[in-house]
């Protein structure tokens, strides 16, 4: 088995080398980026060229943070004009929706931290990261962050700024990594949200490895209601606002992917932050997330890699968060009219506020800094397993189960759905390329489709 | 143009000839029945064969219902067994479904119904009709009906009787004309539910010409709760029953078609009646249904024939029908999200019961009768038109839009999926077998895709 080693090559991903992944999984070498520039006849497209400069072709937009914090300024000003020349009427309901992913079913997160001396080490480390230049880190994001780069720097030690960085910096670098297995460029949309913020959508479709591959940051804020602020607490807490109204504060990173070979899994991954402030300025925050998995078909080493690759990652901050997050992802991404999971599972967790917030954010960073080592192994090593029609089949009934969870069970979809002005093409860019529904469908005993169909609706122990 | 006409040739299909449909629409020819057995390995399969016999195979359920009064008693007897020897735990949240596909939104659809002298003498001929034997019409179904022949003949006045009658001829004479026109034979489940009732599901898949065929029928009874009951009636009306529950049969006949060829469009109907008995005996019953046609590319003269033909069928009763039911219809199956509506429309209404409860049925039957000629000579017609992949594609994304209906809006499919024991595949068989979501999908301006997504978003008047 060779040895693998996630690196990235441009400039940013300099601070990510320092914390290259290894893994043990065969077949996985690290190569060049692609930079092709992308084009859109619907919205402006916002593409990563390798001199770091971003620019959207076939409008007006232009984009350059070369450099100088003079530059820098300049391109704050040219933000401005793309902010006001958006085009269509775009919400970021779906990073607000990840919010209430989940609401009363499940228990408080409430855990006490317990962090080792090798974790403290790291964790400084990590901090030592954050520090850097907010422009220099920028660079090696797939667009300009929602966020004006001026605002980011002189908030630069605000939650919400560090939660931006992150989500951004998932974005880029998972991004970054399909775009490695495929060969293939994510298209970036960047669009705005009249009431305030906007979003990252990047999205390959067709690729040679992805049917399609969605990953989408989306940074909003505004008002809410006393009752919309509720809702979208878990635990569902009372909050007052001043005349009603509370000021809020929502951002994330979620993802769907869905090969070609039905022998790499799906997965789907969504890490965000919240913020809303009472009448008497106190704040209320929250982090949620979660990592799951969903194969077409059981293969023991690659689900004992990924629960064991989050385990990890999360014993490093509580020896309880994987077993009652990788439970309540399992309760969660349940298709109840089937009696069935969505997939293999993985974590989720929903309004973690404790112990503090210097904590929970490192535990949510560990997490987001996971999903290449979770997932990228596996498309790796079965890249070129080759596969029946049979298979191919089985892959589009699972996928028809997919769009039934997402369209009927998930509450970021449903809340988004439901919120006039909604970016839809955001929302639904976790729906898979293709899926079939056939009738009474139900695999003959002794078969791999049986043994995924037993697991999915008895979940397992995989570590 | 040749003319066409609708025939069967087996006896029940001779009342169904007197009715003989005459359409002026080119390329149809009557052709005869096919009646191949079908095996299902998951249920008890009925089929119907040439001799009015029908059987499960590998099942000891046997029903031959030939000639006599005495052997019907026979069959009672043996299809007394079907109902103890019932497998799967099923429940026919399918119709009971349909019955609250509309709730608060909508006017109470109440007219006094004028009937011309000509509509009069119809009307007596198709009394005449009803008035045969049971046991000569139950030939022509695709299977035994729910209720018990001996049960269906002592209660040959009632409406419930009457309806079943109406639905499962509405179910064999729509299933055969399908098969009529695609070579391929329907698989024919029966099921019980527990609480009481049953239902016939009949699917074809990978037909020649139907890539998904679904026809359902379903009859059930019970109890409901004074709440649940206030639910499924359109308009909200508290009702009270005996130690708060209610005793109420619901029945229905329910079908969508995905074809296989771009051009020929998808169809939908529902037709449905319920009844609901309140604690001082006296009965509340209302009917309700619809039919809607889903084209992938706009035919002028499909969507005329289609809309013109429900017309006809409507103005027999009252000249406000049509008008009223087809500005429902645009209501119902919108899309909200997308901002269009899933088809082009047809009629729909609910929570039907006035001036009397004659005349409503008589509405529904008519309506129940116009399935075939409404689509069948569009089937016809284009049945040999050729498709590029470009309107292969086309299709799958409209189907992924007529999924996102079905699963996000249709109250049918809702209440069935929150329903507990529902038989989700008879709820889910109105999922196409393949569809598509691609992102940003914008057809260019000037294609005939924009052509139909500019009707999608502002309905048209077709008659």
């Amino acid at each position: 088995m060779a040895t693998i080693i996630f690196c990235s090559v441009n400039k940013t991903a300099r601070t990510a080398a320092r914390r290259c992944l290894v893994s043990h999984l065969k077949g996985f070498a690290s190569a060049g980026e692609s930079h092709s520039p992308l084009s859109s006849a619907h919205s402006p497209s916002l593409t990563l060229l390798s001199g770091t400069r971003w620019f959207s072709r076939g409008s007006s937009v232009r984009f350059m943070s070369h450099g100088t914090a003079g530059r820098s300024g300049a391109g704050r000003a040219r933000r401005g004009a793309l902010a006001l020349s958006g085009a269509a009427a775009v919400a970021a309901a779906a990073a607000v929706a990840g919010l209430i992913a989940n609401a009363n079913h499940f228990q408080r997160a409430e855990m006490a931290t317990k962090i080792s001396q090798a974790g403290e080490k790291e964790k400084e480390k990590e901090e030592e990261e954050e520090e850097g230049d907010i422009l220099e880190r920028c660079r090696g994001f797939m667009s300009p962050p929602v966020t004006d780069i001026g605002v980011l720097q002189e908030r630069k030690g605000e939650m919400r700024t560090r939660m931006e960085m992150l989500i951004m910096e998932t974005q880029a670098e998972f991004c970054k990594a399909l775009q490695q297995a495929d060969g293939g460029t994510f298209k970036v949309d960047q669009w705005q949200r009249k009431e305030g913020g906007g979003g990252i959508s990047c999205v390959m479709q067709d690729g040679k490895v992805f049917e399609k591959a969605g990953v989408n940051v989306s940074v909003v804020s505004g008002y809410l209601t006393e009752e919309a602020a509720k809702q979208m607490r878990s635990r569902g807490k009372v909050l007052k606002g001043k005349d009603g109204k509370l000021p809020f504060c929502a951002m994330g990173v979620s993802s769907v992917i869905h090969p070609k070979n039905p022998h790499i899994p799906t997965v789907h991954f969504n890490y965000r932050y919240f913020e809303i402030e009472e009448s008497d300025g106190s704040k209320q925050w929250w982090f949620g997330g979660g990592t799951d998995l969903t194969p077409v078909y059981i293969n023991k080493g690659d689900a004992f890699h990924f629960h064991n690759t989050l385990k990890e990652a999360c014993d490093k901050h509580h020896p309880q968060y994987y077993p009652d997050f990788k439970k309540w992802c399992d309760r969660y991404f349940y298709i109840r009219h089937r009696g069935e999971t969505r997939g293999i599972g993985g974590i989720f967790f929903d309004d973690l506020d404790s112990p503090n917030q210097e904590e929970v954010f490192s535990f949510v960073k560990s997490c987001a800094r996971t999903v290449v080592p979770c997932y990228l192994p596996i498309v790796h090593k079965h890249l070129n397993d080759s596969f029946t029609d049979e298979e191919k089949d089985w892959q589009q009934v699972r996928r028809g189960r997919y769009v039934e969870f997402n369209l009927v069970y998930d509450r970021g979809v449903k809340f988004g759905l439901a919120t006039p002005g909604s970016r839809i093409e955001s929302i639904l860019m976790s729906l898979p390329l293709t899926a079939r529904w056939e009738y009474m469908h139900e695999p003959a005993k002794g078969t791999q489709e049986a043994e995924m169909l037993e697991v999915l609706r008895n979940p397992k122990e995989w570590v």
